[in-house]
């Protein structure tokens, strides 16, 4: 199948592929110890170090979806009968914590309102609210997917490295890390992940953490009282060797992993560093992209879940349905036009709303017009379904009006 | 990089990929809803049924290394206290009692030396041993990659339903099922599970497991009791509804799974079943591949590390160095003339010997000359070696008297 016949992936993730990556995951099969695979794993692991702004830090690359992201937390990084205050934001929060009980974590969760996240009084007001007794672990989702709903990280890990500074913080980042700014060493997040088909830009199939040096110690030191993990493949403890074995270019052996993928994902570390101008602009790029998107957005009329714009996530946009339009009506005509989003996520409000990603090449690179495609599909299906107040060619214009300030 | 600038792939997994199955491994991405990856996803669970010979079977697919298929079984199907008989022939059967361990199990092991298997005999006296103390899981696996040992399953399963009917039987097919003839059904296994790089033919990346009757029995059962799970991306309870609901085309979402290597599984899933004269006749042919490829070394004056020929797997060899020879002088000699092999891995014994794989298009395709190429690599990397009684064309002419009976 031709690139061209394939609609616009314009989730928030999957996402688009740039050609080189797809290229990359199509090279011929190789050994998991051929020296090229161990180069194309060290260097990804190094490179994970500037993209998660963590620079003692010890990264780790599994074969799995993110989701295991909060097995290997809960597994290692917090003993059952542990305390830990899970701060959610939507879906992916809630989400979190049920991974966490299922490790026997007594678990504590701060939520919010569909559209918001916990603010930092109330992060510390739950956290002195708990007293004498000891958070081991407090859980931020930096961007719940559901909801579009970005957390303010920096703010938050402050509060809480103030109210409990044992706690370890940790952060999901699914949805957020190599596109929304994550600061690891400077904001005081021990622990951080994503998954490889966000923002790093490559296909699904691959988890990727950083564990800090606070992360590493508690972690050392429950190995030190010989505390077990219960678990195999999310066992740190066969982890670790592997990967310092990789980063010191040497074979090692614990499970294979995905070798097409850890070559695509080299490919995608790869541009992202290298962005012209380097992550920040990177980053900068991002955010200019979903205010040209959500500018879009609003001039057909339409309002966004997050309740404010600096709750509002830059790597999606989770847009309110107008009165009379479900998923059903909508998903179908956007894809016929070329693009394909997706419905709600978030229980109590799933049907009322839908979901766009506008996050790496689609949004990076100036030669794609993914974006524009998927608001003229957007503004054509609901010009289709006779929604009043859309106007013809209106998204445009607002999105060309912020890309062009 | 081109194809013919790549050594061949010839150890036991990953392997050499048929063109197709890294063509559809490129394919532009896609949403994991899509209804294309759907139908990919639903297919593939349909074709396990065929490949694992398990009619009722319900099938899996996870987004992990072939691992995970341990923890599957030791969170799942078996409960923290309970005990499990490990019948271990080598370094893998060794790493699922760890495994078991993790989770809580008891585990007791019945083990052998490097290149055997346990005996039907040991297995049942093993079982009888323990009286009236019941083993809930009996675990078997099928090739031990570590030393190309063979197990008998139908005859092992027989003794352990004759010794202890109610024990599940558990086979880890990472380096047989698709290659290695297993019937879960005919032989009374009630769950199996292999990784997607290795008989299969598609690229590494996939955990493919299928749970018979019995074992779903087992599971619901538990469910009904509230016997909790510890786990989360390893618990039955997430996965179950989403792999009914991409066998009934539904949308569904758990975690992300690696939407390309779907892709790429279901083609090589089509690959097998559609093989000429089908299972059976596929079955054969790496038979046949293997007996050649094995007089071919026996041609050379090597031996393998299993004792007798009918405990020695079909899809690699594990072949004693000749003396004097080491990994280190043979594996770059053999990959500089055009194949890629591996050393040992089994602990007492690693360093005495080699492995090769030949297994999937390498041994299947008639066009393809990868396993003379691999036995003429070998015999050159030998003479260059002045190993003694190693003739030039000797390999190759037992190799063709084998294929030409």
């Amino acid at each position: 199948m031709s690139a061209s016949k394939s609609p616009l992936v314009m989730i928030p993730g999957p996402t688009e592929l740039d050609a080189s990556v797809l290229e990359a995951l199509g090279e011929p099969s190789m050994a998991h110890a051929d020296p090229r695979l161990i180069e194309h794993f060290g260097r990804s692991l190094e490179l994970m170090r500037d993209v998660f702004q963590c620079k003692a830090g010890q990264p780790l690359i599994l074969t799995a979806s993110g989701t295991i992201g909060w097995d290997v937390i809960a597994a290692n990084l917090v003993e059952p009968g542990q305390r830990a205050l899970v701060v959610t934001n939507g879906y992916f929060g809630d989400r979190f914590r049920d991974c966490l009980e299922a490790y026997g974590v007594a678990t504590t969760a701060l939520t919010s309102q569909p559209g918001t996240a916990p603010t930092v009084d109330e992060i510390t007001a739950a956290l002195s609210a708990a007293g004498s007794s000891h958070f081991s672990l407090v859980t931020l989702t930096h961007v719940d997917t559901s909801s579009g709903v970005l957390t303010d990280i920096k703010a938050c890990a402050a509060a809480i490295r103030a109210a409990q500074p044992n706690a370890l913080i940790a952060v999901d980042g699914v949805c957020s890390i190599g596109g929304e700014e994550l600061r690891m060493d400077e904001w005081g997040v021990d622990v951080a992940f994503t998954a490889s088909q966000k923002a790093i830009g490559c296909p699904a199939g691959l988890a990727l953490m950083v564990l800090g040096e606070r992360a590493m110690a508690a972690f050392n030191d429950r190995v030190a009282r010989k505390v077990p993990v219960t678990g195999w493949y999310a066992s740190l403890a066969n982890w670790l060797p592997i990967m310092k074995a990789y980063e010191a270019r040497q074979p090692s052996y614990f499970a294979t992993p995905a070798v097409n993928l850890i070559v695509a994902l080299h490919k995608a570390l790869d541009n992202l560093v290298g962005f012209p101008g380097g992550l920040s602009a990177l980053f900068a790029r991002q955010v200019l992209a979903s205010d040209a998107f959500k500018a879009g957005i609003a001039a057909m009329g339409l309002t966004l879940v997050p309740k404010t714009h600096a709750s509002a996530a830059h790597l999606l946009s989770a847009i309110r349905f107008p009165q009379g339009v479900g998923a059903g009506d909508l998903v179908p005509k956007v894809r016929a036009r070329g693009a394909v989003i997706t419905g709600g996520l978030l229980a109590p409000i799933k049907t009322e709303y839908f979901r766009v990603g506008h996050m790496g090449v689609s949004a990076l690179q100036a030669s794609r017009d993914d974006l524009l495609v998927t608001l003229r599909a957007i503004e054509g299906a609901l010009i289709e379904l006779g929604v009043a107040g859309v106007t013809a060619g209106a998204a445009e214009a607002a999105f060309n009006s912020v890309l062009r300030k």
